[in-house]
């Protein structure tokens, strides 16, 4: 197993759509190539910043390989690949790799959540690692799934040979210690939220994945270089002045404020896929507001 | 569009896997033919207790051909056709009426829940029926969605001409009150859920989908028949013997509990997929136990 | 112990405030002559809509003593008397009876939610039912307490002597079979608001303490007089017209809701108690329209 | 106004009762005495650690009474004196300053919660704030109100003159950003539980009032010393081997863990009052463990 050192900051990128709803993929490989030039460690394709839910398998894969082809060689390709199932999450996983992804972010499985105990959480994770011919990061997103894995599951979890990390976008920074006490000494916990960046940065944690990196890459990758230049009182100011953009782009305004932002900032933000609704022209004015307030915009 | 008379008991069939998780197309088909006696209305192919989340696109293809296939000429086929995107759900409803299905089923989309508000569910179901050859119907579910659609859009909903009902799994009496009071004159309410099964009857509802009714098919149909031949107080008192083997069948044991009582009751109830736990000996002790005390096993 | 026979309609009354926040004695008995009128059953001084929260106990027992002065005989008083220990319940409840109430309504404990299991809600309604001097009644509201009693739990409690009977106030028809289910025989179970009134008729219960029973006393009493009567059609019709006048008065508008309903229905609503808002005047206009609608305003 | 410096530790106290559930105040000023030893900022009476919910006014103000005389003079006393009604908790805030509270800590109200909104919260604060004696702080605990305090209501409320402070017990570092970027400057914002402390240190707070804190004075006054001198590495991993022990006398085992807790360590932890359960002696064995495991044993 290559050893893959997943540090820094990663976009979990944008899908931009065609006002149809196709997908946009040379939309998408411009933007890849802006991002290039950030200083990110590499990208999230198919995480749920990118509308996952609303690709089919063939939408999937393009993605990933258009990806691959737009990206440096340096950059690492996580790719989302779980599903509600098992198998399907093994199936996804290995077209996954097939097509580039070096390493899979496998979602808490949430339909059945009466049913979805850490039991059948540590079973479903396992059985994809050992199918799987890349490493498995595991996805704890409550928002989404309503399911949070427990410090305990993370740490049986940590210790499988093919499950190297997880992305924790739960914001909470007291489980953070705790998976941290739970985990094996080699597994990468990764915030998966701007919002608990800083205070992450703080408690030992190196890598992000997060919104806000689509539309504030270059900031974001700054916070952690001044944090680890010894700069921290920078770092954080900077952290205080980018964390209203980062509600915006995700609590407030979900991907669609996040596609808008992402399109004042010159890159390709396109549109989002229906039932998600686009945003008004108000919500735009509210959206443009908070990043001049930021200063992202001049 | 054919008028559909959606009265009745309709089991939203389980899919029976083997030992390998591979689907049981045959053991279906013997199911199929098994209800057949029944006296039910129909079937719902790919609802939630078909671990529809679990199959990819062929699976669902195959199991609503096999269901038609194995089904009266009389019954009607309801099938599952939901997915998170406007755009696959349009697709699959296409595929599903293709493959045999005389309506379709749609779940509220919920994955991105804080955005999911009524206008978008109105805008998602509306394009939906707009496009699709086949009758739709909504299908609300909290328990695994989060999302509660409104009286006041399943008013709207109501009066579009290709929506003729939904199915509503909530359990909530006061709010199926409401619906009535908010829906257009020929729309269908069909309830989810065997808890609310006699309660919805003398309310004025006269279908459901409920999982009951793959174990006990039979007695599902009785409580209907004997209440609209009059015959109100048996049909209680059979809903209420029934009502602790639902329970165990849905909120206690699952979809794992639910197969185990139809391998009971002499269906082939299979295996189901991971994620999904099977019972353990102990549990399976506690079905058979509710069920006899039922008088379902002799 | 004297028997009380609970069925009937019985409201959860008001609590008139003055502009200052001074307790409306004068008001109150007022409303409580009035309400002789109406064929209720008796009254509740002290439930949620009386703002009992608010009140210190004094200004509790003066409620019950004013409320045992302005009823007649016949009419059963019922107090809210549970307070977060079980210790503080007891004391008032003693007090309570002193003051003239028939019986105890006891809450749920909540405020350590956690810790508020089966067992120790058992716990806690044995002790008060055995040091009390009059029948005890459990109270279940989950939209208020997050706490819901269980079956088993009211299997249970529904076997002591001093326990007579709960108010339901989840409005969940399938959770009252499963209530009816698991209760002694001469427990008497009362749902507790009118959204669930008619199908809980239906479901054989026959008394309702609801808060709409303030401000349409009569049409309450009406419901369930046709009801016993045979005059089924005609009952369920009048239930369904009141439905929207009782969601204003509860869901939507709260308390402040309720007593501008009994204000414009001749009652002397009077003020709520700060931090509760009152209405704006749109809101009211809202009311008003609502109650015009059903019939209740000519 | 005094200034009041309110940083470093405070216990929100527990209330040791006697068998018979009576208060414990020898017990409690024995305790009291003991905590003066451990350079501790002063103390919290009428917490929810402290049962204050079970408690009536008169044992309220005694409990005031006794801090106050077995406390140093240079101890700050904050005191619980929130209650539903705007009426009540500046009554109680009253008699607590004439008690010998410094300050009162106010709760938000709950019981009404679709009503509880910002708009009532912040009426509430500032009517308590104007008729006190003494400052004020808020109190956000969302566990057991189901209330959460937005960024934009404390920004509003922190600007009222006499309202000094809020102790914050949601454990979102997140938020506590964001409530640091919507306050004035004098106001001061105290962690509420430990699993927030290290890092709440490190985004600038520097006061907690937290339940560990009772069983652990010396060693969470460590932390802050620590910190405060530049020994971070040292204050990180004393906080992480406290961890554990919070989880087991807040999530776990409630407050009756917590006594428990205090006794093994040599004060006066008491009975809780009912319907709160002791715990088992398994349960009792279990803390232990924990407790020795944190070398707060030996």
């Amino acid at each position: 197993m290559p050893e893959l050192n997943i540090t820094g900051v990663i976009p979990p990128m944008i899908t931009p759509f065609t006002r149809d709803g196709e997908l946009g993929l040379s939309a998408h490989a411009s933007n890849v190539e802006r991002w290039n030039q950030a200083g990110l460690r590499g990208y999230l394709v198919l995480g749920s910043n990118s509308e996952a839910v609303f690709l089919n398998e063939k939408e999937k894969l393009r993605l990933i390989e258009c990806t691959r082809n737009a990206a440096r060689e340096e950059h690492l390709i996580l790719a989302g690949a779980g599903m509600e199932s098992t198998r399907e999450s093994v199936h996804l996983t290995k077209e996954a790799a097939k097509a580039g992804a070096h390493a899979a972010l496998i979602i808490t499985p949430s339909f059945y959540q009466g049913q979805m105990k850490d039991e059948a959480q540590v079973n479903h994770f396992k059985a994809i690692a050992d199918a799987s011919p890349i490493p498995v990061l595991m996805y704890n997103v409550t928002k989404y799934t309503g399911i949070n894995l427990s410090p305990g599951a993370v740490g049986v979890l940590s210790r499988h040979p093919n499950i190297i990390g997880m992305k924790d976008s739960s914001g909470s920074i007291p489980q953070l210690v705790q998976y941290q006490a739970a985990a094996a000494e080699d597994f990468t916990i990764l915030v998966g939220t701007a919002s608990a960046w800083y205070p992450a940065l703080m408690m030992g944690v190196s890598g992000a994945i997060m919104a806000l990196a689509n539309c504030a890459p270059g900031e974001c990758v700054r916070v952690q270089q001044w944090f680890e230049d010894g700069r921290k009182a920078e770092a954080e100011k900077l952290y205080r002045r980018l964390f209203p953009v980062n509600q915006a782009v995700t609590a407030t305004y979900g991907i669609a404020g996040l596609k808008y932002a992402c399109t004042l900032r010159g890159y390709e933000g396109g549109f989002v896929r229906s039932p998600l609704p686009e945003l008004t022209e108000k919500e735009k004015g509210e959206v443009k507001a908070i990043l001049e307030e930021a200063g992202l915009l001049e």
